[in-house]
């Protein structure tokens, strides 16, 4: 997402200098190698050397409990714009109206992007062309900031809207964050069928269609990133999940009752309206 | 699915002649327009004038309970050879070994490929190419047939693989037909959401990333086609959903535990290994 973002910013010139801040050695190396940004540091260099104010914006392209870390080192002295790309909320807006008891220039941001590779070697420029960006504003958030940052995504082709934390939490458990653990409970319930098991073994290529692995793509992504998601959206995403569940079960009670059949082509027909109300086809 | 390989058969100069069989007048209108056949007729003048004899190869492109019916009024007298590209098997083969009780052509075929689109403007030619082709053997089939159908699937660019009719149906429950249904779940779960419904409709372009988007795409496939295959092979879809639900109440105690907070990146972790297996990655 960070890589993604240096490469749109120089592409769309909105920014003399972009600086790539990586947390090890070997990114570090392969990031030069990639040269998406004017200059790169490690995070640990960064933060030893207080470089802060060489920049008038900075973003967070991390976990959700690296972006709160991160949140509590910033310096009362720095004036520049600050963002994230976070995928939750809640403790977010939590950092940062705890870091900052005065105005200040924090905006937390959520491009609704990205694919199931990370790193830097699958950035990508117009990673946010034409894609949703949420914007969520902290208490004591300065006016001229937010219109600022819009301008910003605007500028990156993004359309944005204003969601509050709490909001932004419930709607992500249903629209991300749940559907990730449902993707990755279909692949470990089916991996571990032993008939799906000895049947996909031999066959010379996978023995799925395209809907299964249109299904599981998710399950790939990044397991650090996702633990952290989890991590800072736990309640809601179990409340979403217990009502799966509970849905999951009305349709175990139709297939108990055995009768019905005319049930599924309604209850599909249904699930194509939904499906439509949400991607406005 | 029989709109594309009746343009794969010609691209690929499998046949002198390909007749097109459709369900009613509107789609003959289509049919003849877009004109992926030499000729087309009704289903219901075919089997008025009784021209099976006409052709030295038929495949039922059907739900699988039409496919059932159609079975079962192949005449005597036809020495051509027969397939289908049912999604689930049982209930083929069992009309199959029915309508039989002698040496017969009738093999059953499952191309694991097609779309969330049915209908004859979205045939494409090279549906088939690289793909796999699950081929069920009724009783009593001739051992030559079953070399003929597989070199058909192999000109046609398709990987053949022979499954038995029950094992099939308990691999596709697991890989398609429970998935489908999770994924027309999801996007009722989603769609009935309050939260969701409201900022979705404040928002100008939709809500959801592509995990979501990719998850619910088969929620929008044919729902006749789909009640046909739930009603064919409902003990294992519904074995295999209460297993799913079992592993989602695993889940749900997880999080009522609160603890163990690296559960999460192991599980992904797994649930990643599980998906490259699947997928031979």
């Amino acid at each position: 997402m960070g890589g993604s973002l240096a490469l749109a910013i120089r592409k769309k010139k909105l920014a003399y200098h972009v600086t790539g801040l990586v947390r090890n050695e070997n990114t570090l190396q392969e990031a030069i190698h990639l040269g998406f940004a004017d200059e790169f540091y490690l995070e640990s260099d960064f933060l030893k050397k207080d470089l802060w104010n060489k920049y008038d914006f900075i973003v967070f392209s991390l976990p959700v409990d690296l972006t709160c870390k991160k949140i509590s080192l910033i310096p009362d002295s720095y004036t520049g714009i600050l963002t994230d790309l976070g995928s939750t909320k809640r403790e977010i807006i939590q950092a940062v109206e705890n870091r900052f008891t005065r105005e200040h220039n924090y905006i937390s941001s959520h491009p609704m992007t990205g694919s199931e590779n990370s790193g830097a070697k699958y950035a990508k420029e117009d990673l946010y062309e034409g894609k949703l960006c949420i914007l969520t504003s902290p208490k004591r958030l300065k006016t001229e900031v937010k219109e600022k940052i819009q301008t910003f995504w605007d500028k990156l082709g993004s359309q944005t809207i204003e969601i509050p934390a709490e909001d932004h939490d419930e709607v992500l458990a249903y629209l991300s964050h749940s559907p990730h653990i449902i993707s990755s409970l279909l692949v470990t319930w089916a991996g571990t069928n032993p008939k799906v098991k000895e049947y996909n073994q031999r066959s010379k290529i996978p023995l799925s269609g395209g809907g299964f692995r249109d299904m599981s793509r998710i399950a790939g992504s990044n397991p650090e990133m996702w633990e952290a998601i989890i991590h800072t959206n736990k309640s809601d995403i179990y409340k979403s999940l217990k009502e799966f569940k509970i849905k999951l079960e009305e349709l175990l009670e139709i297939f108990e009752k055995d009768g019905n059949s005319n049930f599924w082509k309604k209850y599909f027909e249904k699930a194509r309206d939904y499906r439509n109300q949400i991607f406005k086809l």
